[in-house]
């Protein structure tokens, strides 16, 4: 089954707001097993929106529609549709009450609201219009219903746009309907990397992609990560496995400790910070170049709180003398962004804090204070652990956000890799 | 002038990644004026491409392409685009002597990559091709280089798909070429506050934005800071500026304080950073829930190292006592999350640190930790300065990373409005 995706909203075009929509409803069909080809913005325009209905209905099985099922003039989705299928809207009197509750509630509950505002606008009633012969959607979050129209043997699924009210009736409401109309089982795993380029990991496995077909194996950077899909079909679950397993141990073969998860949903903080409560590790962080960004993104772990429990952020050199004890004579010879800095900066935030891990950064993000021998994007990563220490050496490249994003990954790398190497 | 978006790759497709690209070069678009009525998002396929080009040279001016242009035989956006205009691909000595020279830095700079892997493989030269009687325009972030074609009337512009190479491009090299092809002269300002939410911001000058024609008003919230888009198209600058001045001082006298900018490219942490040079002031944070995140956020501003000198991630109660001399009858009476540890934080970091400003975050970020009396997003503020203590509560919606975002704004608000209220 193809689908075909069409967000509509002239915000969209004017890119006043980022289409979060489109990723999480391709994903979702990716997942379910139907192949995505199109996906088509367009404003809040008829005559535009109806060729788009009309091109779709002609190449895709089915249509996902987001956005424009609101109060406003503006809003011509349902009734665009309608024409395009050569049927009516008509008045859904079970949407009516729901809208007349919703609106009702929100006008008693908020007494922020100016008297003027409160009253029910004739508009919305709009919102209880449907398309003759549809299925109705409630909307948990907002007076928009949902639709999904069933025209021959295409689908089309109407959404409203935006993602707070969008996301759960596809998950309570869409995606039950249409795992009813998968033709196989897609299973997927993740293989996320961390410690290699994109294009390095790429030729470590150019055969297995170019002689792929079932298993699919895609590839993608992140930020300093490289994440490969392997997407199996099968008549069941089992089978997909069986598809699955040998490729898998393929990679893990080929990639070794460069793989930190095979948990789609796991990051690499996650991997670390179970890493060190696993342990029973605590972590203790010190920063020059990323300036806090590392120990926020560790913290961002929901329980982080076990492990990790305070950091240091010596942006200046005084800093580093005064909190860490970096010496004078280390900060002069080797200057603040050089491995001896680093290694003494994670040993001086270990001793200050009494942590079994440390961390430390120090680099140059740029724009300036680069120089021949210590160029922009030049990073000293430091670890120490159970008396002994791990220091790497990192030239990457782009702007000072992409410097440090590609520091904190190197970072939190290294932490693995260190404990893997201690504890196993 | 219409232009057309084309989003060309199959992670698109598959939702793994969010396409960021198209709200960029939308509202860029906007801004120069052009109309944009159609975004489409394609996969890595050449006949789908191809009829996706030839639909947008049917129906739009301009044309943007981004995505595809990398070394892999997935990367096919130039060569179909050839194809459609029946034209050649030919060698470009001078991008080949570019990504050579590119290559060869990453390779000899990154000693951890295998020999075996270190040689430039056969498909990189594969960017150095372009399409014949096209303006090559220099990547300085990556090896794929853009390309304008012009076509008869029609123009069209080809990006790299990762956003850290394709905005350096097109702000550098294609903006000023299209700023040339613009019908008339479209001026915008933006004016971004905080501390006020969107529905209360909006409410506030609903007349304004019921009443627009030109100028235009678009309000739009972006975590925690609301936005107002001020547009106005006339002959010339000076015609624009006239439409606008009465406008902005308008909103200047509605919302007061709550402005920190109306320069569009000045951030919230730009404007703290700057208010703190200005006044020859040091900063040194104190960080519980925001764990660095605050921290991350003030480094990113280039300069930020003469006034950001230091900072302290407490996240246990032991780190509170240990570097802030928060008191332990504090931490035992009121929590770590309350007034008093936030006070306390932000005078324990001036006086360790020594500097002159001091802002301390305290608070619960969920999804654990909430109790009746203290639920998950509340959040204590402190700031000191010139002997001076402000403090603020507030609770904040949303998901843990939510609530950290909005704690990091709040923040540099209250550092922001304390500087001006002691110096004006």
């Amino acid at each position: 089954m193809t689908v075909e995706l069409i967000s509509i909203g002239t915000e969209l075009l004017l890119g006043n707001i980022i289409n979060t929509n489109a990723a999480y409803l391709s994903q979702k069909c990716a997942q379910l097993g139907f192949s995505m080809y199109h996906q088509i913005t367009i404003g809040d325009n008829e005559a535009r929106l109806h060729e788009a209905i009309n091109t779709a209905l002609q190449r895709s099985d089915i249509l996902i529609l987001t956005g424009g099922l609101g109060p406003t003039s503006d809003d011509i989705t349902k009734e665009t549709l309608a024409k395009a299928l050569h049927r009516e809207v008509i008045m859904d009197e079970h949407s009516r009450e729901r809208i007349k509750l919703y609106l009702h509630r929100i006008v008693t509950d908020n007494k922020s609201i100016p008297t003027g505002l409160a009253k029910i606008t004739e508009n919305n009633w709009k919102q209880a219009l449907k398309i003759e012969d549809s299925i109705v959607i409630d909307n948990e979050y907002g007076t928009a219903p949902g639709y999904i129209v069933e025209d021959g043997d295409k689908i089309i699924l109407l959404l409203p746009g935006p993602p707070f009210e969008m996301i759960p009736m596809f998950e309570n409401d869409m995606l039950p309907y249409l795992i009813k109309r998968q033709d196989k089982v897609l299973v997927t795993r993740m293989v996320k990397t961390c410690g290699i380029g994109e294009s390095t990991a790429e030729t470590m496995i150019i055969d297995l992609i170019e002689s792929q077909s079932n298993p699919t194996i895609a590839p993608y950077a992140k930020g300093g990560e490289v994440h490969f899909r392997i997407t199996a079909g099968a008549n069941n679950e089992e089978e997909a496995e069986l598809l699955l397993n040998p490729i898998i141990n393929e990679l893990k073969s080929r990639f070794g400790d460069n793989i930190f998860t095979i948990n789609e949903n796991e990051t690499l903080e996650e991997v670390v910070v179970n890493l060190l409560n696993k342990h029973k590790l605590t972590l203790v962080t010190a920063e020059s170049c990323t300036g806090g960004l590392l120990s926020g993104r560790i913290v961002n772990v929901p329980g982080a709180s076990e492990t990790f429990m305070e950091g240091f952020i010596t942006y200046s050199n005084n800093a580093k003398r005064k909190y860490l004890q970096v010496s004078p004579h280390t900060l002069e010879t080797y200057g603040a962004v050089s491995e001896q800095t680093a290694i003494e900066m994670a040993s001086g935030a270990l001793k200050a804090s009494g942590c079994d891990v440390s961390v430390a950064v120090t680099g140059i993000a740029g724009p300036g204070g680069g120089t021949v021998e210590k160029p922009v994007g030049l990073v000293y990563i430091s670890c120490h652990l159970d008396g002994k220490s791990f220091v790497i050496e990192r030239h990457f490249k782009g702007n000072r956000e992409k410097i440090r994003e590609h520091s904190v990954i190197a970072a939190l790398d290294l932490i693995r890799r260190s404990i893997i190497e201690i504890y196993g």
